[in-house]
């Protein structure tokens, strides 16, 4: 029976293991990773390993079936090449399980949604779960002494890549804006901020964080970064209506 | 001297213990309850304990320095009493840490910002830090395969206290709207649904989700839900604009 034939009724498990920090991974991801027959870590074709997503797997991981998946960053994604990948590793393990790991929670702005999808085209037979993880969001407002939400306020997430005009309709809709993949934005974002009032204003505050929990960590109110320059890709802003630590 | 007059420069840490089920707790959430001289669990009055923030408290920490504190959970809130509660402690150890369990973030509807906002009017020089954990909407995603956010979608996240009318703003402007406390509004909730047509229709699905992870867990399709009956309190609704693991 050649490798295709065999049919595959594996796990593929898509494990948050958190925004980068190591000890923020839940202990249910560390048993699921500990006990897969394949642990991936996403690889940015370009940038030198290990990600975040490796530091923390093997800060927790004692085996060694780590194995590398390349993700093209520039340009069009391909997912088709690590689905590939992926799908190899599933027609290994036939009844076993493979964990793919991924900073954050894989159900909210995850390479790993995109990847499943890929791998249950070629392979229908799949079980696909999630373990969650702690987001960029919840790590920034830890750090920075936020409250997200409390009462009846309400929240809106959204990535810059959904448009500026996204953007500015939710700061006037929600009392807690969380804008994800600031980066190229980031002075467009200000702007809005600043024509709301919400800028360090009686309108509220904003908080910006880039490279949470690494050494060139970044986090400073949103009021006094430079107004005119881009901030890295996986930067986050969090505009609250209220100051901090409500009664 | 006496009690009051310790200058108290200790740490008031709110942990968030995950949506229920003990694994879903990070590994630095574990760390911070084992290494505190106290561990404050919540209890609601007129309902047995242990609560849930306890049952994960209890599955993890060794030590026997875990305390209740009250809070009353009808009519008007209380937090003048377990904020007391919670400052005797932190003059008891006016150099150390007394931890708060709370379930979910401690960031993101949490008892703990008011808890923490009054001990703090009591002892000013109080450090006060969070430990972000995993969140309902994030534990009802992983188990109901539901995709929160992928590519350019935005997220709505409100409270049903903030009123139907907010949440049928939501679901018109957003691709994906979660609604907590969910219970007494459920009914109007299922109403704004079917009418945009995102109640397992042409624009959307939704699921619905109480209790996860306890033996009396509840999660369906929120179509399956009888249209004219109540949830419980911490029911939650996930509406989301497509189907589960776009391509």
């Amino acid at each position: 029976m050649s490798a295709e034939a065999v049919r595959v009724r594996g796990c593929l498990v898509g494990v948050g293991v958190g925004p980068g920090d190591p000890d923020l991974v839940t202990v249910r991801a560390v048993r699921t990773l500990e006990r897969a027959d394949v642990v991936f870590v996403p690889v940015s074709e370009g940038l030198p390993p290990p990600g975040r997503a490796e530091a923390t797997v093997r800060a927790h991981v004692t085996h060694d079936r780590i194995r590398h998946v390349a993700f093209r960053m520039t340009g069009d994604a391909d997912y088709d090449t690590p689905a590939v990948t992926v799908s190899q590793a599933l027609r290994e393990h036939p009844t076993g399980s493979v964990a793919f790991a991924t900073i954050g929670d894989p159900n909210v702005y995850s390479t790993f949604t995109t990847l499943a999808a890929r791998v249950r085209a070629l392979l229908p037979e799949v079980t696909i779960e999630t373990v969650p993880g702690i987001m960029a969001m919840q790590d920034l407002a830890a750090r920075s002494g936020t409250v997200l939400a409390v009462g009846t306020e309400t929240v809106a997430l959204l990535p810059l890549t959904a448009g500026v005009d996204a953007y500015r309709r939710a700061v006037a809709d929600h009392d807690t804006v969380i804008a994800y993949k600031g980066g190229r934005a980031l002075p467009q974002v200000l702007d809005v901020l600043a024509a709301a009032d919400r800028l360090d204003g009686t309108h509220g505050t904003a908080v910006y964080g880039a490279c949470t929990g690494l050494p060139e960590e970044d986090i400073r109110p949103a009021g006094e970064l430079p107004r005119d320059r881009p901030g890295p890709y996986l930067s986050t802003v969090i505009s609250t209506r209220r100051r901090q630590w409500p009664a």
